[in-house]
């Protein structure tokens, strides 16, 4: 039976069900701004220590809830866990990102790749998400994530981080044929290893497209779109007591949440280009909607941030379905006493679009 | 009197007027995908002397239009002469990007700031217009061009190429009254210096707002689509036999073309994250668009070249008001060749298009 969560707005709210405050929680909220963070990466070693070694994947997921009012938690871990998984061999250098020591560029290569198992070769994610939700007694819930199948699939072909993704954007445009091979092994991967993380605890999943954004509508919908819809179903068919909810998150992907809100998902990440009063008529009431503060508006003054906060709640009013986040992911050189103010402000300041009418 | 154009494509297409092809440039059409410019630059000692030296930059203008049918030539220059013409001590290093020796960051620094006049601070840049336009022959038109104000600022801000603009954007929202400042004075000098381009024999010119889609589409509204305002009410205030056309371009900015549409400007520029036919829905037919292919569909094969093509101007369709291009900067490692296929493809298949009625 599922353990009953002391603060469900998080849940309610990816349901769109009336809440007394708007939830919060914070891409990357367990990261580099914070001393302890970086404190527990030196002990570690390296990035992909944290985040092979449960217990300081676990650790680390927990510090920001100590220092704040946070309402969930959010698994650490990579995106790139599953590549890594198929043998690609992973390595993440502090300031230059991630590389893989055998990147895809052939049929062969693909043809090569299986769905890793999820509870032998990515054993140690399904272990934290198990010690994380233990640690967390129900506090709040635990969200789990993967990369989305297209965005992974740039890593894999490009080697590391690209700038203009000539390799993968070649393959799609000139070997479609071969990149969706690729896609269809990585959405049944994702598929499995987002199943998994829920298994063994999860509360929410989401999947990042960080990437998605940088494709033509038509490419997005054929290369990007389409395999996340899978990864929805494949989680959707999973009989469970209760539905979890899933999230994409299309980094840059403004111009089609109409799309992406047909895919089947509960809720959609919208970075702050979007207009989260115009999200939420063009999407309709048909999903939750996750955003979407500048993360650049915790380098000014308190004052301002509130001002921030006020605008974006206001802006999205006293609908149901509202979950604050940023647009992108917390940068490391932000003051986490900002944080703070940003915590309370959305708390504080969301309550009279909750009052009880 | 202004000379008569023998290709007077692009004037008509930025018109809404029928042509018989669809015309096309490049953005960075001259630039480090070709081997000339290459030899030249070498030969120039830096990038900043191919800007500085008229005939330099005139010898780079042209070098694309010898290899390729280019409905146009763009002014071979750099979007940061006027920060540079301001005093701050602009230098461009390979492969790190523009940096400045004295960047702007208090009230005073910007309070000291002046409109370089374009006759003297800027000569060089009128001094190339000239010598390209008598070069050109009437051959093809030439397009000015000069960065956004907002763009221009976050260069002045941060000194440097930026990731998360943190000075900038923590200065648009701590202190936006500074803010406002510079993109006055901005502004003003940008008008001033495109005016003096036309002046030169500019018959076109573009605004580069190559950072405002970073921005909420608040802040984009007071921070960069107004002032960008200003400079085609600026520009369309000058008494001239012929209206000069005025392209904005705001990458990432497929959002608000409703508001880019609405500032006065005869183009905009979209990226190819946009549905060119969606965009010309939602634009009513108040503009001309420019665009949009992905860079990267010159890295696949000619057929996937000419299919790629095909499928933009089929989605136009066989309104008028279309001018071709990519929809970012072509990339210095892209194959010249692949250039040749998508200059014929745009024509050859444009035609039926542009049949008479």
């Amino acid at each position: 039976m599922p353990e009953k969560l002391l603060n469900d707005r998080l849940l309610r709210a990816l349901r769109r069900q009336p809440v007394d405050m708007t939830p919060l929680w914070i891409m990357r909220q367990a990261g580099r701004y914070l001393p302890e963070y970086r404190a527990t990466r030196q002990r570690a070693g390296g990035f992909m220590t944290l985040c092979k070694t449960p217990e300081l994947a676990c650790e680390v997921t927990l510090q920001p809830l100590d220092r704040f009012d946070l309402d969930a938690a959010i698994l650490f871990s990579d995106i790139l866990t599953i590549p890594d998984a198929m043998g690609l061999g992973l390595s993440v250098v502090e300031n230059k990102g991630p590389q893989f020591a055998r990147p895809v560029r052939t049929g062969s290569d693909i043809r090569n790749l299986g769905v890793p198992d999820v509870e032998t070769s990515l054993r140690y994610v399904m272990d934290a998400v198990r010690l994380i939700k233990r640690e967390l007694q129900g506090k709040v819930p635990l969200i789990g994530f993967a990369g989305s199948p297209w965005t992974i699939a740039t890593y894999m072909i490009e080697g590391e981080s690209s700038k203009n993704f000539s390799r993968a954007k070649g393959m799609l445009y000139g070997q479609s044929d071969l990149m969706h091979m690729l896609l269809d092994v990585l959405s049944r991967s994702i598929t499995d290893y987002l199943n998994g993380q829920i298994a063994a605890g999860g509360d929410v999943v989401m999947v990042f497209d960080t990437w998605g954004g940088i494709l033509s509508r038509d490419a997005y919908q054929e290369f990007s779109l389409g395999y996340m819809k899978r990864i929805v179903q494949g989680i959707k068919a999973e009989g469970r007591s209760e539905s979890v909810p899933v999230i994409l998150f299309t980094k840059g992907g403004g111009l089609w949440l109409e799309d992406i809100a047909g895919s089947g998902c509960d809720a959609i990440g919208v970075d702050w280009t979007v207009d989260i009063d115009a999200a939420r008529r063009r999407t309709g009431g048909k999903v939750a909607l996750q955003g979407n503060l500048d993360t650049a508006v915790l380098y000014s003054s308190p004052a301002s941030i509130r001002r921030q906060v006020a605008e974006i709640l206001a802006a999205y009013g006293p609908a149901d379905g509202h979950v604050f986040n940023l647009g992108h992911g917390i940068h490391p050189d932000i003051d986490p006493d900002k944080v703070a103010v940003l915590v309370d402000a959305v708390h504080e300041l969301s309550r009279p679009f909750h009052a009880r009418k």
